[in-house]
């Protein structure tokens, strides 16, 4: 395993600091004969663009437009590699000798210079959440593939607390049954108390401050089946997808009250607390996962004060669906040789 | 990848049946000429049976004495595969027929079953917690690489919380800070509320009920510049590992509290809130992560009433550290070839 | 990828030094569901025995009876991982210290000193061709999978060259059109010169000399499909798996006369030239392959002189076998993840 | 492990098809803090084009810019995945239509069909030799890499035949103690005959014929110990780097001559017949391997006749030696972990 890839059948490769030339993917493994929508790709990667969230922070002007290098033919994948690439427009050179002298505090500039004996130092260099970009084509595509292969299977995701805010359980119901989409509300909080967060993050941006929060993603008819049972067990891989995003700080399955004794916690009315994985393995219900994440640190970058991100959470929301999308993918993929 | 295998440079294999003939790993990538102490391993071993824990919970029989196959001469490693075998001594044929009648509720069995299109009816096959003792075997060589390489490495690991009763910060800081092993507390909660947890889990138990509780390791000394920054990063292979233990429903870095605003949160005072690793390496601070449990589900398992375990937590206190150990070593070893 | 590991979908890690505890293999990755003969695995590791070979070579007593450790229960795979072992019964620890102070001249053994720091000095250790048995208890699980999948592949397997005799290419052709096993010839040499080349073996082994040879391997009714097209070719895997084999120094596909001209290689009669692979996929012909060995270096070997192989192209036929079923599998599972 | 992936340390993926936007490679594992020329990359870019080689054939116009997308800043590598891609110059749409309809004969489009269920009908796609150009330029790097920790270690790459031509033994012992470089000749084949064997390949050329013949490649002063002793010998992971490549047939280690007896064979006086490596492993001394190509099937299509390459073996000889590189610098990466 190389530190950059991801996946067993389903297997990417990322490349690209924030400042070099381009970033990119390139998909090894992905069947033959689907239909690639590149719309729907670049639809999953401008969610992802600062910008797009309720105004609630001004823009690095990222445009990220998604170039196809290879593996995809008159729309459909041809069974081979499929390279993506976005060039970066935003290189800022004039920054360029100030940063150099100086790591960004914060981030984790330094751990890499201490690592790899030099670091990039234009600004973040892979350690930049930049790199999240490069998961998110490889999602769209996957889900892409799991859309044609069970046209059912789908991903509810949404931020479920930002800073103190928390939606309740019937929120979190509400719009896992609805066909809304996450992007129906500016600060992809579904309640109605989003306006009041949109203003809380307002606020904070202008005190040069951050919160923290957490993903839920809730994915509704994935087949029984899915997981192997001792090191790759869905929840195992699910865990390692999320904990590989940048400001991640933990993990749960199925969000049951831990509290409970055994008997409560396994009688029937309780069966989400399985989370839809048991003996690490889909169960065909609706699995469930939230996924923590820290204030945002670029809150020390002076350079990007009053127009960082206040929660990292709202952007991080497809990234997390994009790495789930890969994972159900890879398993759907590893299936089709679990029996003869 | 497979399914049954671990690691990346320090890669094992894991195989057995919980009622088959035998259990075992196959560690293949471990450096030679490390003194191997048999002892060490077998007195891991000894921590992860039932009957070790303060007499709360009826032992199953098991002995599990480790036998080494391969790659180890005159107590030295040669380079080559490590392999090592502990005989299943209770295999109970006698309540076969039974089993194989009717699937354990609450059990993966089914889960199997439906995967594989047939499954093992001796009781739980290879979903069961016996596997976990290979684990603990393959990571009591990875401690004894790491005491080798890095002596001053210590991983501080125990009961954080079990069910009801959880441990006070300062309970957990002077744990760390000592030298006791987890072993000096029947319920390995140390505090002085021990006597009173291993009461409440005799009551437990006596009801035919079950809590989930949580694990907290703390690693010391860890060398800066393990992980690798996007996939593996130590926080995301350490998620995985943990996530691959059956009972597991989470898992927490660092523990910072959540809730604080990022000027909280990144202010110097509160450093251990990155929980020892930042951009996904480790940064020399003490690695900390909790991994929380659910009740244990073999309250549900007719034939196991009352000799069951009422709290997973205590027996899974050796296998989490184990797999730590193995993902460190794995890190350690990658670190050799970060730079030219 | 580890060093003792081999094959993706059908991945397998072997263990155990010559004079060891054991030597033993760990398959994961072998779908469930298939009937596994024992007696089969047995019978190929009885073929790859010293004494079988028309009584041209003095046995070691290797009885290796294989014993099955986990994955197969009620004579089917459960989709575990399938552990087999074999007991080392011809320890010798009488010549122990004699070996010890000197490492046998030819032998790899030097080399591992080098390497590793320290060696098995108890005759080989792990350089020993001894772990080809391991090999060869895979390949026979291999085989049984292929046999289930597609009952008319067939693997015709031959010594096409021992010293200075080789196989007409009518020889060659009749024993592949054929029904008959390897086994019905002494020295595996079809031919009616098998008896020449028997007399001709028995006196290389009294003069303390030996010779090389090659082993043909062709493979019938093989899908059309199998491999992929840059690095996992299929001719490249092939070549990979023999290659690891102790004794070989090179690797033919097809057979064709390279001198002659593209057009006359290119024409129609001759598509045989290709081997059955071309752009490095199985074209659905017989896929043809030899394998070259050097002469045995255990002449060398004091201790073993007048009870060596005189060539080891014979004994070395279930071991190629072995390695091609193993490559045809993991080709046959990968196929089924080429399309959607 | 996925089908356009190479190498466990030093691991990279290639993508892109013959007449797509661009094909490249993504190299995961090189250590950071080297210096890369990118004049070497494209030097041994240029070598791969057709028009190098004497004049011999009429190039298609490759002009084959090598572009870096990351992984290098300041002429030195990050340590963090390199990325480079050619842009496809020569799409030549025209001819699309054309070649849609039938596919080419004597090329593996055929084969992809029936695999993929549709492939690229734009002239050979990702089965175009095309492909190796990915090849050499992470062989330029790893080259690089290479010379930076073993200065005195050289690869000596020539044709060693080339149809009915044959080096003598004087003739490829002289090139491999010279400092010439293969380009001195025009066939790269390094003997007196080269003007003789030119105007051979201009008359095949003319005549719309090929031959096959053989790369000889020499590897001086390899560090001992390189290699894994079970499956990733260094013969085999040679042989498997040299057996990916298109139209090869064949892999010989050392080029003893197999028709001596064990005796003559393991003589002091023949210790070359080993190749350089003995149980897997290097032995210190030259690593010798001859690959055999067959003769270009591209005289069969009939849009390059007559710019056809008569032999393709000139234009291996750099494809051969960036995988050999690539397969050196695994495996001396892979050795900083063999001992503690």
């Amino acid at each position: 395993m190389s530190a950059n890839q991801f996946g067993e059948r389903f297997r990417w490769m990322t490349f690209g600091e924030s400042h070099g030339p381009a970033i990119g993917v390139v998909i090894d493994g992905c069947p033959a004969g689907v239909t690639i929508d590149l719309n729907f790709v670049q639809a999953e990667l401008n969610k992802r663009r600062p910008g797009q969230v309720g105004k609630v922070v001004s823009p690095r002007s990222e445009t990220d437009q998604v170039e196809v290098l290879s593996g995809i033919l008159e729309g459909k994948t041809l069974g081979t590699p499929i390279a993506m690439m976005i060039r970066n427009q935003d290189a800022r050179s004039a920054d360029y000798e100030s940063v150099k002298a100086k790591p960004r505090a914060g981030h984790a500039d330094d751990m890499w210079n201490l690592k790899f004996g030099h670091s990039d130092h234009r600004g973040g260099g892979r350690a930049s959440g930049r790199e999240t970009a490069t998961r998110v084509m490889a999602g769209a595509v996957a889900q892409q593939v799991i859309q044609k292969l069970y046209p059912d299977l789908q991903f509810r995701t949404f931020a479920s607390a930002i800073g103190r805010f928390e939606l309740t359980d019937t929120e979190k119901e509400n719009f896992i049954q609805s066909r809304q989409s996450y992007d129906e509300y500016s600060t992809r909080f579904p309640s109605g108390r989003n306006a009041e967060v949109e203003s809380y993050l307002k606020d904070l941006q202008a005190k040069h401050d951050s919160v923290g929060g957490a993903v839920q993603i809730s994915m509704k008819n994935v087949p029984l089946g899915l997981g192997q049972p001792v090191f790759h067990k869905l929840k195992s891989d699910l865990a390692a997808a999320f904990m590989s995003i940048g400001a991640t700080a933990g993990v749960d399955l199925g969000g049951g009250d831990l509290s409970m004794t055994g008997q409560q916690f396994h009688s029937q009315s309780h069966s989400k607390n399985y989370g839809g994985v048991r003996g690490g393995i889909s169960t065909g219900e609706t699995i469930t996962l939230t996924i923590f994440f820290k204030p945002t640190s670029s809150i020390l970058d002076v350079a990007r004060q009053g127009r960082h991100d206040p929660c990292i959470v709202i952007r991080a929301i497809p990234v997390v669906q994009a790495m789930a999308a890969c994972v159900i993918l890879d398993h759907l993929l590893w299936m089709r040789t679990d029996r003869i």
